[in-house]
């Protein structure tokens, strides 16, 4: 792993066939591998290869962020004390959050999900704050017009990384009026690039990453 | 007027000269004219040529949203039983909204502004629920994220309609985010174009025009 | 309901599992659900999952416009004094069309369908003079270059919403150009982003609302 | 001259004293020059120029459409048997066609300017449909949505030119919306760019001149 | 027919079954109609529904160009004493010539075709030097960097109409590259969207007929 | 002081009188203030307004960054136990860079400049491996193709936060290919809206005061 | 050929027919052809077409940079003194790097592949400067960010041609982002379009032909 | 020198104190430099800067390429034994074509530059067919639709480097169709960023230099 992030193997544009190789040397050198955008097939290429090769590995799946972690029997995942808030505007935010959380996991973060508290009913995102101040760092997922993230880093103290789904139709769909929303913010937010998933959720794993580390000294 | 909107004459892209001349035809043939991003050396222009055609004519002007209304001494303005909000995230939307009022009023409109409430600190909008329900419709004016429209739409039962507003740079900026935000909104809303205050104002205003009718039958 | 508006769920990018999940929740709390953008696998779904929790529920879909409603037998639907005119240029905007129909029908509101009056032969809309006359709010729906809506809002009083929708190819295709000629309009209308059908028929909506009460008072 | 359209020199881009340059040697070799987008600077370099070389030649110049004409006192304007007229939504595409109508006078086209018969007012462009059905060909010129072109060549069975204006701001403004809807266009026209009057006129003049030398044969 | 351009009905987007509807009420009222971008379940339909109402009625189709036209036993083609030179760049702007193509066969143009002329070899072009002369009008066909019809429009003295093709990947890819370079051409000609080669053909057509009708005075 | 950060003031947009009045309420009530994008005319009013109103207060200007700092004499900057590095590829990124430290500078953290190690020579920045491994947090500014982001991230440990500056011309110009390339690096950062430096500099600074909050705990 | 560079047809957008019979011509007029693009269905077309034809013909294919080379049996390869390093980033990169060694190959250019140094890891690509710095010409593909080509081109004195490659999501996806750093390159180099491996193949065999040349004098 | 290139400074967004002090570092360590988009006051201040510290230095200038090249007395410029044609379609290419020029220069090659043969006069390209085949390398200018790179890699055998000039007004003006046709060019080329006269030049310079080198070998 570079900077504790696991081995990140993306299975668009590769062949199952590739994305398994790719997997089981990850799993043989550093001990496991995250996979995104994970389709059936490679999902099957991926089990059959790391089963034939590595005794008493771990083929662990999540359908709807279509991620997988294989893991070798020794590995110690880390455990970090710090805790990222996971939040969502939406159900079509699910996928995006799902490849945020899944890196968390990995690094060891502990985490919070909050769901379905777009700004079109505002007492909803209101409702959670005590929850959304617990945060040391949060994600914050929305697609449409992406208002959610402002409206959180405007209720919290800890660093904001907005995270803009594929949503949408018309002008400004498909993520497009998210990402110009996040990066236009009235707030303080960073932002990553449209389902970028894995890079908020490994971004806010190394704000954690950082935090564990000077409360243990 | 036509559908009870004033006359109106974009100034931009005319010499003062010809704005002037279309004033004063106005003024003659429906009793007022009003003038949208008006400069000075039109305002002058203006001044100048309804003076000396029209006696007792009045010329007035709103120097932030650059408007000019230029009345007869005859002329009635209606009157309207209807109530319209116009609300601004931030002061960088107060010529836009100008632009709104000023064609409202001459529509007859009982005018409420609710200034200075950007979602990026939620209590400010929060604490307006009640000037804001009042409202029988609702423009709300935003830039660089444009969020606020979105927002106010989902605490009131009255139609909204969304002006975007050119503040902002980089990606998105100059209004196209707002712009985007509000058509890909999650509540219920319309919209209009980049700076659109006439625009806004005069729909507004015919929402207005109609809901008077109804009570007054 | 909020603002009277139907519990609304946009089927795309849903499996026909959590729509029919969905319609479920909002036929028992409010007493009906409108899907829009429903292919066939999600009515299928609902349908069986409806007959099956609730007793003489109803589910009428409309394949055209891709909308289904599901009612529980006890819902009274609201009904408007207000008339709501839904104007098509052409045969491919009859899908827009639909949407904002199904969700006006709910929302109670008198509705005249006027379709096929194009621009381009000029005489079928000014033939169509006094049924547009007689709405109190106007629903204009175009695709390529979308410029009926100035045209009608320069024959009535009452406001307009325009609809852009996806028809067209090349430069300015799939909605481009009519938003944009619809956003940039020399007629005073307010507008919606492209096929949101739904959107301009709850806005619609809500301007009858508006003017239904005010008739009552 | 090439395919009898006169030699043109497109100012913006080059000093006064090139331009200058550039009109002495049309004037010498073809007995004229016709300058597009001639700021005051360039007027004066090419009259003086121009005025020490050739004896007797004049210089005309229109002002609005920033056109200046330089002819040697032998050049004998050619004259066909063939009507163009050239149509404007409003006075800000004034520019655009005087552009299109100076090369049209010098190819020696019989030209109908109709003015102001943008479709927001529809019964304009209705009154002057003899006068439209008059011409050989037409070129018709509009800013903002750019809806008028549709409409006329909807009424009149000879070619229509479309030539789209900069006039509008926000989303598709500066001609954008208007290029867009005019290529979109459901009846048939073909179309140049934005501000190209000279290239409109030019093409009006080949149509001309193809139907001159077939009437006088 | 309207301005003797054939009834013309775009598939796309519409129901086998609602364009065959169409096309028999256009062979019923006015003896012919012509389907662009029909697929074979398209051709399928007509074939059925034509057959089957009208009597010797002859359905001819253009597999290439996606083209279709059904004819009544009686209708007679007319017949234009005017020459219009379809040209194209390469193979793959057959389909958009084709469609050119059909609809000035149906407005009764001699048709001259000239293929493969791409300027990448400039000379195939040049060798056809006579061929472009000889005709009335021309439709220069193009994708990719489009260039095409700025030559042919140095090299003939009759107007040209560019029709920009959607072929090419990357950056200016799909017709985009073509379409901007026909609207920037150096040479003066008019240019229609994207893959419109009914618009070209019957733009085209139009100024035919005109050279045909002053030919015959 | 909401989070920590100083009240910021764009006075972009802003008459510099605005500008004053808004920065006399930040120090009269939150102990300093912060403008950014301020001309010369904007700094000599608020001088002027501050000098008159705040007994010893002061003002600090950086004339390449743009920024002012007025400061009362009673205000006590916090200091934080937390290392920034603000690092640039050229000279052209100086006034994005030291927006982004103004900010950094009020909320106490300790920065080190790290400068003129752009990619196209590889060395400068491999040179600087002790130096960017030092830091909590890292700001990393690049204009044109914005690539040192990427390569800075894939040699530290620690977050790493990407300030696309708009300089470059041409396609991707004035920053949106920087903005672009950091969206989609290869290595995992987060990002803020071209030129952005004080939201780069203020989410730098949430991260440094986390750490050091931890730290001290 | 023309230059030295094989007769290469695009597949796409063609029928495997039609494929097929242009590799026939090429192969008995020059000798050889080479399909770009090719799927299985055109492969098996070409390979019954040529095996038909020409006896004793052989056709080798890359399914992976999907090109396809048939060649007469007395067909003579070229052979080039010059040395072409096709330089990748990461694995999806290959098909586009391929393309380009398929016609570097056929112009007989040493080709030497480097291959997985993205800059996101920077020592990868500081192992191979020896490699690099053989070359007499270097192709360098890359997809995302593309920040490697400026990068190799300030390691050798060669010159550098960039090729970027349509892998990535979001914002500058699909080889925007790695075509705009590209163009926006601190280092100096060329530029071919989005997945143009042909064309960054064939100039830089041009390149090689002219070094070649050279030396041979 | 980096490869052989000056070391070049663009002025553009430099104050003239800092150009000049680069230009002096430069001069002092290399010998000489070139300054690309100098105004009048960064040629004064590199002038007084250098002559003040540099005794016998000189300083050159071209006012329409807007280049300046400060050389010390005792710098010896490099001479190559190779050929580059520059060559441009119109007088609006010369700023870009002479940045090119200026670098060429510098690195030795001998020059030959072809001017005003754009493609809309196709003859005037075809008759200077022995001068283009001439040259060892060509760089190509043109501004508009830039088809005459296209025509240009059609005639030679050499390399061809497209440079799009920033000519042009509407849409694809200012360079973008030209960038666009020539990555879209149906012909073997490579291609710089718009108005890129420097890189061009600096690309052509560098294949000079390796034919240079295998000559002499
Ligand atoms: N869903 C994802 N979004 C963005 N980056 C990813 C994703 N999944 C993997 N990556 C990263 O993409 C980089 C290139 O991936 P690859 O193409 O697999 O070599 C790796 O360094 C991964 O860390
Ligand atoms: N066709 C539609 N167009 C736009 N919005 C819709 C449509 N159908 C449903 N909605 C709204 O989209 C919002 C978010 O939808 P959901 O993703 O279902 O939570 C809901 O509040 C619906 O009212
Ligand atoms: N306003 C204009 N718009 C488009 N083209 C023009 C205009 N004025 C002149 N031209 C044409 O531009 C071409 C190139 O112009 P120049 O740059 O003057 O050589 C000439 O062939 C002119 O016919
Ligand atoms: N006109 C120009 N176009 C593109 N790059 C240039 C130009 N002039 C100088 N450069 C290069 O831009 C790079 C960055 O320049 P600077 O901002 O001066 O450090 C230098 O390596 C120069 O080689
Ligand atoms: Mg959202
Ligand atoms: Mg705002
Ligand atoms: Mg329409
Ligand atoms: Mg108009
Ligand atoms: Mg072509
Ligand atoms: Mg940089
Ligand atoms: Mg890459
Ligand atoms: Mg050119």
């Amino acid at each position: 792993d570079r900077r504790g992030i696991p081995e990140a193997i993306l299975a668009d544009g590769k062949t199952p066939d590739e994305t398994a190789s790719l997997v089981l040397t990850a799993v043989e050198t550093t001990g496991r591998a995250l996979v995104t955008r994970a389709d059936e097939a490679t999902v099957e290429a991926v089990r059959t290869r790391v089963d034939a090769a590595v005794a008493d590995a771990t083929v662990d799946t999540d359908e709807r962020a279509r991620t997988l972690v294989a893991r070798a029997p020794h590995h110690e995942p880390p455990s970090l004390d710090a805790r990222v808030a996971v939040v969502t505007a939406g159900t079509s935010d699910a996928a995006a959050a799902g490849e945020a959380t899944a890196v968390l996991r990995e690094m060891g973060a502990t985490i919070d999900r909050i769901d379905d508290v777009g700004v079109a009913n505002i007492n909803r995102v209101l409702d959670q704050r005590e929850a959304l101040r617990a945060a040391d760092v949060l994600i914050v997922a929305a697609g449409r017009e992406g208002a959610l993230p402002t409206v959180v880093a405007g209720m919290v103290d800890a660093p904001v990384i907005a995270l803009p789904v594929s949503v949408g139709y018309g002008y400004g769909g498909e993520g497009d009026a998210a990402l110009a929303g996040m990066l236009q913010s009235c707030s303080v937010l960073s932002v990553v690039n449209v389902d970028a998933g894995f890079v908020a959720g490994a971004q806010a794993g190394l704000v954690a990453q950082a935090i564990d580390a000077a409360r243990r000294t």
